[in-house]
């Protein structure tokens, strides 16, 4: 036997957890699968992610790899660590990748925001949306959303505690969709800044309800300041659905 | 002013609850609606609820009455109840009712149970649903269920801790459908006794997996034994949808 690299691939909940990231005394998803795997494999074993996401989003398809010598074949894993993780968490896939393979490489991103604009409270989902329960305009927000597609620096969008200098990123999609009183916001890019995503969605919602033109997208990314842009939304509505290598 | 009685439609998410009824120093929908009112009216306001619904089960049409002398508007009290209450719980409507309504008197209520039969756990739904990850023939258990309807003792499915003498229940429709991996079953009656859907349920999925045909229901419901019957479905998977009167 020798050391093998497997990506996982992960699904989560996140309502009932502080994020991905392993935070000392706090439930988080990296916790509970650490402690799946130490239950599998008979020791610890280092998982890293390739998207750290923040207390209460879910993801259907988190990206992971850990490095591991064990006699459990790889088509085996994801069954196995499954059934010893809580049930708002899942591994749907487990396979090799050559120890050259790169979590940061991806080549795209897919980002899915959910808003309920019911007036009605949406109490079985309420956990997994944003409930603004006033009139947006569905079309209004999707024209500005087409304004954010290109490689553009998206410094406006970034949150304050993001200290990265290159604030340059690639978004290839961004659509706005409606059904029934829920709005759909789906996103790909090929990387993300640090809360990005949400404060796309917090200016979209600006847009939907007329505070702000469409256009003024523009005007809000060349600004390249935070304040320029809307307030962070919630984050239950956001689901990662996908990382594409 | 006087004293109105007044009915509330109620909605709820009951996974982080002990269910409907009141019990000291647990969270329930009754304390937290208790405390929403006493917030609202100034004063403990007495609420009864139609049906008790259990640790973990939901409901889209709960009904309850209280009788309350306030300045607050009957048309107001929904969106303020609602608005002081946690997120996962909402009251849809309020209506004055005449002094003689009973709340026992429903002409029909409807229960809806989900099954997920997807091999792969559904993590963002796993709180409202049995995830039962094997095949089930969906026919052959509505086949079943149309055994149910009519009006019969019902024994077999009652809890042994429903002590009520009289178990004769009135079925007016039950149906099994099937979308994808996901299978539905809504059963609509006059009362229910203690536990009867969910064993109802744990019931069909033993026809569903093949271990009993469909005419075995009748022999079921014939022994009027707790114990010829199967077993009892999990919470998560029941939705109260609604109370006629």
């Amino acid at each position: 036997m020798a050391v093998r690299k497997i990506k996982l691939t992960i699904q989560y909940d996140g309502f009932s957890y502080h994020g991905w990231q392993f935070q000392r005394g706090l439930k988080t998803i990296q916790a509970a699968i650490n402690e799946a795997m130490e239950g599998l494999f008979g020791f610890a074993v280092t998982i890293r992610g390739a998207s750290r996401t923040d207390a209460g989003v879910s993801a259907l398809g988190q990206e992971a790899v850990i490095r591991v010598d064990t006699p459990v074949p790889t088509r085996n894993i994801a069954k196995a660590l499954t059934a010893r993780l809580p049930k708002d968490i899942a591994v749907t896939e487990a396979v090799d990748v050559d120890p050259e393979f790169d979590l940061a490489s991806a080549l795209c991103k897919q980002y899915r925001y959910t808003i309920c604009a019911d007036p009605l409270r949406p109490v079985m989902d309420i956990k997994h949306c944003w409930h603004y329960p006033y009139k947006l305009d569905a079309n209004a927000m999707d024209k500005a959303a087409k304004l954010i597609i290109g490689k553009k620096d998206f410094k406006s969008f970034a949150s304050a505690a993001d200290k990265r200098q290159d604030t340059v990123r690639t978004i290839f999609r961004c659509s706005v969709t409606e059904k029934d009183l829920w709005i759909f916001i789906e996103i790909e890019g090929n990387a993300f800044l640090y809360n990005m995503v949400r404060n796309i969605v917090g200016t979209l919602i600006e847009v939907g309800r007329k505070r702000w033109q469409p256009e003024e997208i523009t005007e809000i990314i060349d600004k390249k300041s935070r304040t320029a842009a809307g307030p962070i939304a919630p984050a239950g509505g956001l689901t990662l659905m996908w990382i594409r290598y």
